[in-house]
């Protein structure tokens, strides 16, 4: 698979990250993603690692870049669906995702962004 | 990848397929959505398949039974973010896809099920 979709719902753009991230990947996820804020006037963004097993300092860094991009383009970025064990292995490597704000899952991060929760 | 995540929005599921399916992964996608839906008292499941290229028999007959279960559940289905060489596929490949609505994005599939277009 040569990119990860970004599905828009009204001013929100989501990414479902569901494989291995990879140099590549992750530069066109931030050339894709960013000019969908831009064309979409997205004012959040929702990136969703429930299917993360692992989070390592590569993609922790990914995320991060995203987030400060995102910000500049005047877009909040929420990180939703961390798994415990992702939690627990990203204290203990010291990634603490500063600057990126997260929640326990969609709804709550739709919430957080302030765009239509839907419960 | 062992399992395709769906994510919760509202009364909503969400499925973004981006990975190829096979027979196990496609059995634990209708196993962990049947059980979703009726713990979330979902009302509605949104499939995107955006990242797809390609929409075999196999994926086909695969929407057509999560849409089938989904139903008997109370909950009904859409196809979203389909692009267009699959439908071109889709149709010289017999696939119809009855039974299945379609929108062209989740924007739309949302306003579709009527539970919330947030744009």
């Amino acid at each position: 698979m040569e990119r990860i979709p970004i599905l828009k719902m009204g001013k929100l753009l989501l990414v479902t990250i569901q494989v291995d991230m990879h140099d590549r990947l992750a530069m066109t996820l931030q050339d894709d993603l960013t000019t969908r804020i831009v064309k979409d006037r997205a004012k959040g963004v929702l990136i969703d690692i429930s299917a993360l097993d692992l989070v390592d300092s590569f993609i922790g860094r990914m995320i991060n870049n995203i987030a400060a991009m995102a910000k500049i383009l005047d877009a909040d970025t929420v990180l939703v669906g961390m798994q415990p064990a992702v939690a627990i292995t990203l204290v203990e490597l010291g990634l603490t995702l500063e600057g990126v704000k997260t929640a326990l899952n969609v709804d709550r991060g739709m919430k957080m962004l302030g765009l239509g929760g839907m419960s």
